[in-house]
């Protein structure tokens, strides 16, 4: 197999099983029954990638015609259900997990984009959006203002990490190195944002 | 035509149109004008299956190809806005509505996905999906949370009706007679869970 | 080139960009950062036609495979975000710049539609849909009930711009005129809701 392919299948393996966890925490914390749960981790898993499929024209989505991204998903889900009071336990439990599939997903997206033939710009776009997918739609379920949309740095580390993919791509370097960087941008980047509050202009409108 | 292909189109058009009177009754109770009762009834009515064709490849949906469905879901719309009164006597017109639809969704949707080659556990979850995605627009576009998630058997009753038909198929029972019986299990167990208040477990945070 | 895709594509663009001003004006107004913008801009230009070219099975859609639609965007956005105190000045910025997409996109949309073979219902339908779109999801992102439910001539308005196109077609009138006509049309109907405040009935549920 080549080793682009195999790549993209690690880190999805890897993004859907924290997005996962991420959407579950959620779940509980909302108090949402058994079944609830595992929707919203399976929705929260998949949501980004599948959106990204069809986009690409990869159709029926790799989630969607198999099985296993299903079964990652409820053996997540069961995990927080079972461990509630120990996630909770991690002070932020959903922007932990959150972080990470971030960064997974975004590099990913993009290098699969890209193996499609899609142009370098919409590539890093896709990748964004398989990233902040997922979030988008677990925040929108449970009727949260979608982080993405809050004034913190979120899609955009996304972006990065996607643009770190598409660079590398460029100067021919070999991919796990540059997935990794584009991984560790993505994270840090977040991390800073919710840590140091970093944060991008806002245009001011003229007072009332 | 082959019997099951003659079945999901059966079962379609009856889905359909009472998914469309569950969303104009809604349309209805929230003072929607006409134009917004009759789109309320038409995407609840084939949301769900234009999401389960595009995932499934069956592209254009039948929906949107021919315009058989949004003429009945526009006569179902019609109905409700001309006999608006009539409709609100029924105790609880969109809750009924919604889970006979439901069922029969959940039911095509499973046999459709199985027709085309995906594997019978994802096979459920389309048609589960098939089964709630027309609801959760409809609640999601008149800003209420979503039926699925609060705390009732609803998606739960979907997978069952649909496990029902991977297991019909698996043992080479007759369709019909099997279709019946998912559609039976999975109104069953929404009624039972609206009238006895039947629930899943839910996980215990910690207390603050 | 095909004079009839020509069209589609000119009005695309014209559509892109004034429905990207749209998503950055409410942007701005509810204070995102300047990422957010870009995001709501591009989001507000795309969604419908990605919809659209979807169900169409026109994958990938022109939007997501190459790189133009975005930098169109990107340029709406920055020049909201620059000029956000001119824009503001404008009576009703997101109204107006969403009047003329809504438009612009239903008669471009329609016309794509049957360019790919759609039924005439289906394809004023999906012009509507295209039209309307963009629009469903720059409120839902900003959390605002979306302007297609609230009761005035919105979505009507869209539709009575792709029947025109439907009408044009049948007749064989030449493409331009007719599509000047639809989105002529739309506009007015959309001015004279908003204006004068035409309605469509509302029906009435029996008194408490």
């Amino acid at each position: 197999m080549d080793s682009a392919i195999l790549l993209v299948r690690v880190l999805d393996f890897v993004g859907t099983f924290v997005f996962a966890l991420s959407g579950a925490a959620l779940g509980v914390e909302r108090r949402l029954d058994l079944f609830g749960v595992l929707v919203l981790a399976f929705v929260t898993a998949v949501v980004g990638g599948i959106v990204r499929d069809v986009l690409i024209g990869a159709i029926p989505p790799a989630s969607v015609a198999s099985w296993h991204n299903l079964a990652l998903a409820v053996a997540a889900g069961l995990l927080v259900f079972w461990f509630a009071r120990a996630v909770a336990r991690l002070s932020q439990p959903v922007l932990v997990f959150d972080a990470v599939g971030l960064g997974v997903f975004a590099v990913a997206g993009t290098q699969k984009a890209l193996d499609h033939g899609i142009d370098w710009p919409m590539a890093a776009v896709l990748g964004m959006l398989s990233g902040i997918g997922g979030g988008m739609v677990r925040d929108g379920l449970t009727a949260q203002v979608p982080t993405v949309l809050r004034s913190e740095i979120y899609a955009v580390a996304a972006l990065a990490g996607g643009l770190v993919v598409v660079a590398g791509g460029a100067l021919g370097l070999p991919p796990v190195p540059v997935a990794l960087a584009g991984i560790g941008l993505c994270v840090f980047l977040r991390l800073m944002s919710l840590v140091r509050g970093w944060r991008l202009p806002v245009a001011r409108p003229p007072e009332p």
